[in-house]
């Protein structure tokens, strides 16, 4: 399911002097895109380029685990935002503004995918707008975003029904049309309040995953009783056609407000069936509970939602300050407990999202980042400026501004 | 009860070209100290300074309205958290860190407030410890401060028992030394439930005020009913003693909590009495209500509360950065409202502290920030670099750094 980057064969690199977030100070050699070696006092080979660390922290390539790159203003003059309070008035709102703004999803995704790479991100799974008035013309545009970016980002489309699947007939066929032009994930949207049949949205949404043989990502903003009613539904369509790992639920607000009896319940089955939970972390919502999913062994990872579109003025390409804002939304203080909420933004992402050759070990994808910070909590909260940022081997930022190659 | 910068004679500055948070594009003249005139096209004296604002957008000098200076490690070693979850852990742990890591509050106040300033805040409300163990001093340390950074910093200082006030003998003679000494504002702690007397303590606590003439600032974490009881307990003394317009109420999660009718009950009662609250307007947390306050006529403001101390490791000297949280937190998504976040940190916590002379008009003192960005809230999200500071009529800061004299 993911689309890895190509291995344009790069040269070799010695990175010297880093930290590891256990303290320990380690090298890390880079041959053809990978890390061939993280150890104390690597050797020199000759004609291999040398990068001095001078103590920097380490981390590895940082995970977006949700965004929209095709409804961004980023970069643009601002968006005046005058919405409306409902769901729905944010999705009309949204369509009326496509419409006569000349918005490019093109030029726009390629402006924010290239600020999340420098700002750390090299793997990124973003849900683009499917539907009737827009056809695929945000897909293309992403699209040509990942062909560009190919050897450095690490991308993956969602194909995403923005404005509802069953209400706009014509939406599955459009589907259908993403999923065979290049989306690597199917998307769907909240089965029972916006498409107002969840048995008949779910059995959509799962017919043609089941055909393009795609996993599934589902925006589930529906809250306590109805949201837990159809994610019932959603893990019996797991069970019954054998998606297990297969399937992600978007933000899932109804498990942060059950009573912990029924909520439990459901964490059981979602581990069970290891469907996993995306939460951007959001201060005025409920959310899912972190320590309860690790205890039930429920993966739950992190992403940003949109970026300075029409539908929020928040979010950033730095997924430094999203791990912040997580650990900030959980009341995380402790250093350790600052560790779960990066790992939401890397590691934990990178396995829901099914990204493989991932991680600081020999083997994985050359994907790093070196920051000046005493602590990976320290990096958390100060989120310095990226000193390097290494995409499959290649040097894409340095002091957090791009070599001239990739503006 | 505010504290003025004194007023050292500065030399006249005009700054051309700059917009309103309306749009509107204005001159601003500036002379000893106080804003001249704000308007189109102002006439260029001989002997002025001139300052090309080159289009920035122009603020008034932010209000931090509750830190805590004299705890930070800002500038220093990381210090790793790993302290247990519960109130009074955070308090013991503290103690004990205080006296085992030669801590000093001096220093670390300094550092902390220059950068506030470095980033535009010119007003400050900072609380500061006293205790039977440290006596007063951190207040000397913090009364340095103030003095080092008089001309430029208007700082207020309350008197903060953190330990508690009834439980430790000689507490409240500390807090008689340290309004003598030259703390502003007498501070507390959760009189039920740190004290475990709630007549008791606030009335010490009122006893002590009255005696000083001085205004209170509490610090209130009780939750639920029980916050509600001791909030109610406040009131009645504030309206006994005629102190309406001389009370801050910090945190208040327990009008986060309350049903409907109770709390609105309360929020009559503070507009009555003109109590403000304070809000960090934390995540995780229970907060009081942001829009119903201001239809009942209840002031309410932000603030940091601790920057990177061994309560917590958040916190940022950039308050366009509070004003983006405290957004977020109150699910503020359109530009009308992210201004009433911005409210929080300059107009309403200068109202609310007393802070006199604020604001952007003539007469006023010469307290300005510019920054680049096309709006008030594509400043709040963007945070973007300080391009101008003014304080008291002088540059404290630009680009982001500070003019040699402040280092």
């Amino acid at each position: 399911m993911t689309t890895t980057a190509q291995h344009r064969p790069t040269s070799a690199l010695l990175i010297t002097d880093v930290r590891l977030r256990d303290g320990s100070q380690v090298d890390v050699s880079i041959a053809d895109g990978r890390i061939a070696a993280i150890g104390a006092g690597l050797p020199r080979e000759p004609g291999v380029t040398l990068e001095d660390g001078a103590g920097a922290l380490l981390l590895p390539g940082f995970v977006e685990g949700h965004t929209h790159l095709d409804k961004t203003n980023w970069g643009m003059r601002w968006y005046r935002n005058e919405v409306g309070p409902k769901l729905t008035d944010r999705i009309e709102n949204e369509r009326r503004w496509r419409a006569g703004s000349g918005h490019d999803a093109g030029a726009q995704s390629l402006a924010l995918a290239r600020a999340f790479l420098q700002a750390g991100t090299t793997r990124l799974r973003t849900h683009v707008d499917i539907d009737t008035d827009a056809g695929l013309r945000h897909l293309e545009g992403v699209l040509a975003t990942r062909d560009t970016l190919r050897d450095v980002l690490d991308m993956q489309i969602v194909a995403f029904p923005q404005s509802g699947l069953l209400g706009r007939a014509g939406t599955d066929a459009l589907l259908d049309c993403a999923l065979s032009a290049g989306a690597d994930v199917l998307g769907a949207l909240d089965p029972a309040l916006i498409d107002g049949d969840p048995v008949a949205s779910l059995d959509v949404t799962f017919g043609l995953a089941e055909r393009h043989h795609k996993p599934i990502d589902i925006h589930l903003h529906e809250p306590g009783e109805i949201g837990a009613f159809t994610l019932g539904l959603l893990l019996d369509r797991v069970a019954a056609l054998g998606m297990q790992g297969q399937v992600v639920v978007s933000h899932a607000f109804c498990l942060g407000a059950l009573p912990e009896r029924e909520r439990d319940a459901l964490l059981e089955r979602l581990a069970d069936l290891r469907v996993a939970l995306l939460t951007t972390a959001p201060s005025s919502t409920l959310v899912p509970p972190l320590k309860t999913c690790l205890e039930k062994g429920v993966t739950l990872f992190g992403g940003n939602d949109g970026i300075r579109d029409t539908w929020t003025p928040y979010g950033s390409p730095d997924m430094l300050e999203r791990a912040m804002l997580i650990a900030m939304r959980y009341g995380l203080r402790r250093d350790d407990d600052l560790a779960l909420a990066f790992d939401c933004v890397s590691s934990t992402a990178a396995r829901a999202c099914g990204f493989t050759d991932y991680g600081l070990h020999a083997g994985a994808r050359a994907d790093l980042v070196l920051v000046d910070a005493d602590t990976l909590a320290h990096a958390l909260v100060a989120r310095p400026p990226r000193k390097l940022v290494v995409a499959n081997g290649q040097t894409v930022a340095r002091h957090g501004a791009a070599p001239e190659s990739l503006n």
